[in-house]
């Protein structure tokens, strides 16, 4: 496995490969992998000849009173993790290099960046978008594999490409869940003994609106006062959102009919977790 | 040459020039050709294997009460100048195509789009940035030119390209001029006989402003008072701005030292007219 600093070897190194005919899988990651990652990796491995996995902490996803600073890291561990799963080529630049003195192109998704995650993350989508095109114009991959548990982001990131006809293939995965069902995700490490038993309120929660609506109940404001009692029973848990809406326009719905996206973000202490699950008719 | 219409078809014709090895050059223009375009395809194909030439009136450029609907067209015209220049491919999408329902991602080059033209056409170069970014991703250029009338806009797309790490080389060309010294533009045939030569108080200020300058002069408040005298001096003109100041970060400069952007936007009559030079110190 190559680990590529620099934007212009990552450019050369990706050029070279297309030009040999091979495809490129990309995996975007803010790093610290987790099983989450790992599968992302073994699927994009599995659909292309070269695996392109982005190690990039983004400042500009974060706002300012976030965990920026201590957003876990570990590059060793991941280097070995990624080369494990086949990983071609880890790509690790620099924040003065993606962002370089002066630089003020924003791409906004606009519609889509607004209500759920963008609502307390108001900038955080345009962070989102811009990394994510700079990254594929810059490997210009085949596709590029995104986790389901960030739904936004993957609907945000698909408007985005077709927007402005980017030509990559994006895949999303299902959520990877620890054997008791919380959703994997970096930030899982902040959590304390007590804060971690919490934190199984979001996926419980999930499961008791997949069981409502199986028992036939189609009401969204039913089904979202009984994930409000379910996590407030909980110790120490806090709802940002419960969103219940269309997933392909994120528009809000009363009424569960065919598919609806129901995702949920909520602090558990200090650390703020998101999940989703799509409920069926 | 080749009129193409459709998005894929653009992408998949230049992808196989590409694949063949040959070079690119894009000419990105609203149509209405005067010599001020023809120049510009003369030079793209004096520098690249093959020139596309895109004609798009570009509805997000626009603001909502701007002259979209009335903006000059002329497709047999055009499509029979272009292939004079030797043009290998004239790129001519639908706005229903470019712009499709739920599109939604718009990139904006913060600071460089505020002041200038952005002060009275505010999502102006909005539009200009996004459309061009949409035109470099499908055409992928190995080199984009713009003409040098447009300076606000040959720096803000200089700056995404260099923010989104587009791999492309962007070329300025030289403004080009009437006989008279008018600056080439299709907005110029909206102007009557007398508007005609009140369009000429453009040009004239700026020669002015580069003998007070050769002269000695290095105040910024006296050329452009000078200017705008001699503007005001001329039937039915209406300054918009006068602006002096840095040509790379188009900040304001009260002296004139080193290189200084002069740029002027005047209205003559119901056309809004701009034009611009460097003085040199």
């Amino acid at each position: 496995m190559k680990t590529i600093n620099s934007i212009s070897g990552m450019r050369k190194k990706a050029l070279k490969w297309r030009q040999e005919g091979l495809s490129i899988a990309l995996v975007p990651t803010m790093g610290f992998f987790h099983e989450g990652h790992l599968s992302l990796m073994r699927t994009a491995k599995s659909k292309a000849d070269l695996v392109v996995v982005s190690l990039f902490v983004n400042p500009a996803q974060f706002g300012p009173n976030e965990d920026l600073s201590r957003y876990p890291r570990d590059f060793e561990r991941d280097s070995k993790l990624a080369e494990r799963q086949g990983v071609g080529c880890l790509f690790c630049p620099d924040a003065g290099d993606i962002y370089p003195p002066g630089f003020q192109t924003w791409i906004r998704v606009e519609g889509l960046s607004h209500g759920l995650c963008g609502a307390s993350r108001p900038e955080h989508f345009r962070g989102v978008a811009t990394i994510v095109a700079k990254l594929l114009i810059i490997v210009q991959p085949d596709m590029a594999i995104f986790g389901q548990k960030d739904f936004q982001q993957l609907r945000v990131i698909r408007r985005m490409v077709r927007d402005l006809n980017m030509p990559v293939n994006i895949i999303a995965h299902p959520i990877v869940r620890e054997p008791d069902g919380l959703a994997m995700s970096s930030r899982n490490i902040y959590l304390d003994a007590k804060e971690r038993e919490s934190a199984l309120s979001l996926f419980q929660a999930l499961r008791l609106a997949e069981k409502m609506v199986a028992k036939g109940c189609r009401s969204g404001p039913e089904v979202i006062q009984a994930i409000r009692n379910h996590i407030q029973s909980f110790d120490n848990t806090k709802i940002d959102y419960i969103f219940l809406g269309d997933p392909e326009s994120l528009e809000e719905c009363r009424e569960i009919v065919g598919e609806a996206l129901l995702a949920l973000a909520v602090w558990v202490g200090k650390t703020r977790l998101i999940d989703n699950t799509l409920l069926t008719q």
